[in-house]
């Protein structure tokens, strides 16, 4: 098997692309898949201040590189959202390599700086603890990056993610979240940051490749909330899929982008965007769910 | 386990309505979903003359069934496409049923009648053997239907068939098919008859408890040429999602023509109807498919 780009011996074989690489034609293929990503959906250029959300795993932690490396303004950030050993296991990895390579690292500590405690409010709120999660990192990636100037958040998310997310809202027809999906969000509100997701291109074995070759730490585990979650189950899914058709993730969301999206945009919500009256940060209701999450906390410690 | 009807000891569980039935019913139910769907999308009612077509498979068996039991006035269509034994068995098992029923039944033997042959025109052609049915099958449905003043054509699709056929359309984004996907295709012209799909709430399981039942004979094997397709690897990947989940394949055919199928009318195929130039049938070019099939096997046999 040789390299498609020099001749010399593959490495990885890439069947959904059919082709295959030698290491340094793989970095140059993957580099090249990100900035394509950029450019073609306008998501950011070089005179942009990125905030980029690294969670230790092997997803971000390519992002932060690669974009590091392509000589983007980049700062991280990282959230400790308080789930034990896999949290401080994973702030270290994040710590570690920010020191290494002289980066910029932003740290939240969602329990020591809001007293905010997911457990409690899961119990409390009879919510999964993936839904307070995602409301709580959704709400300090916009606020983090509003409040430090930042233009643009990036995350890590992959081909695989994209592609299950997207056969979720397929199979009960989300056609709200359908609207939405899109690996760029514009910003709609003055107090909303544009959010991007340079990797939805590339697959998860393909980060996870990326991040051995360039021998970088990262979290082996998944969040173990994660178990058992209905994104494992469409991965497994469409991993049978790709098997017999290499290729098929990518036609699925490229098709969506280019033919499906738009026949939802109809119905993107025409939600009232207001003001949090608490905080001031963009939400749909009175008081956001952050400001209502700290009270929670705050009663249940007294 | 008791029938959640009767309180009897129930025979058949079906998760998906977290319902177990005996087997009297089960018979209920089945007859109650099958006539439902005919009124909620006003397929057809008593005074409708309807040609059913069948194969000798379960599915279309117990439509056959259901529908004459059931007081439709029906006419049943049996196509001989030639596949070896396959199809004189199939012709066998749906000619003792007609006889034994009292059915009417019209049988067409396309090698007979018209000196076609699918294995000639898939390799004169460069088509698969299915595609090349497929256009065959169409082709008589309308056109015996139309000649005997049939005001509908009944097939036996069943939600199985739906579904994957749904997931094959959205992987590929196929815009025109998810347009046109529906338990009933109204008529559109003059000469072309309306199609419906009775089954398309019942499972593949739930049709072959009925034709076991009801001691209904019918051709265990599949088409021989349908090993390999496509649409058993997305079946098989649905009924990993629905045994996780179970109601995930309705909830995404009925998601679908309630929430789905809207956003893609706009693409619904604005294509010029013609009327063949050799046989007088609705077509989209000069000279219909099946016009042109009878010319390839007339010059092969030369």
């Amino acid at each position: 098997m040789k390299c498609v780009r020099c001749k010399k011996k593959a490495k990885i074989l890439l069947k959904r692309h059919n082709a295959a690489f030698c290491n340094d034609c793989f970095l140059y293929y993957y580099a090249n898949q990100v900035n394509r990503n950029i450019r073609r959906h306008k998501m950011f250029d070089r005179n942009d201040k990125i905030l980029v959300v690294v969670s230790g795993g092997k997803d971000s932690m390519a992002l932060w590189d690669v974009l590091a490396k392509e000589g983007y303004n980049v700062v991280a950030m990282y959230i400790n959202l308080g789930i034990g050993e896999y949290s401080n296991r994973s702030q270290e990895v994040v710590e570690r390599f920010a020191q290494q390579k002289g980066l910029e690292l932003i740290v939240k500590d969602i329990k020591k700086e809001y007293g905010l405690d997911i457990y409690v409010l899961a119990k409390t709120l009879k919510r999964s603890t993936c839904s307070v999660c995602g409301s709580i990192k959704r709400y300090l990636f916009n606020k983090v990056a509003y409040d430090g100037g930042f233009s643009v958040v990036a995350t890590g998310h992959n081909l695989d993610d994209e592609a299950a997310t997207l056969l979720g809202n397929l199979l009960s027809w989300e056609e709200g979240y359908l609207a939405r999906q899109s690996p760029v969000l514009e910003k709609t509100h003055p107090k909303l940051v544009k959010k991007v997701k340079p990797l939805y291109t590339l697959t998860e074995r393909e980060n996870l490749y990326y991040v051995l070759l360039n021998r970088i730490e990262f979290l082996h585990e998944e969040c173990p909330h994660a178990t058992g979650a209905r994104s494992i189950l469409y991965k497994e899914v469409l991993n049978r899929l790709e098997e017999e058709s290499p290729g098929t993730k990518h036609r699925f969301i490229s098709g969506f982008l280019e033919k499906g999206r738009k026949h939802f945009q109809d119905v993107a919500e025409k939600l009232e965007l207001k003001e949090c009256k608490t905080c001031g940060q963009v939400t749909t209701t009175e008081e956001c769910s952050f400001c209502r999450f700290i009270k929670v906390c705050n009663q249940q410690e007294r």
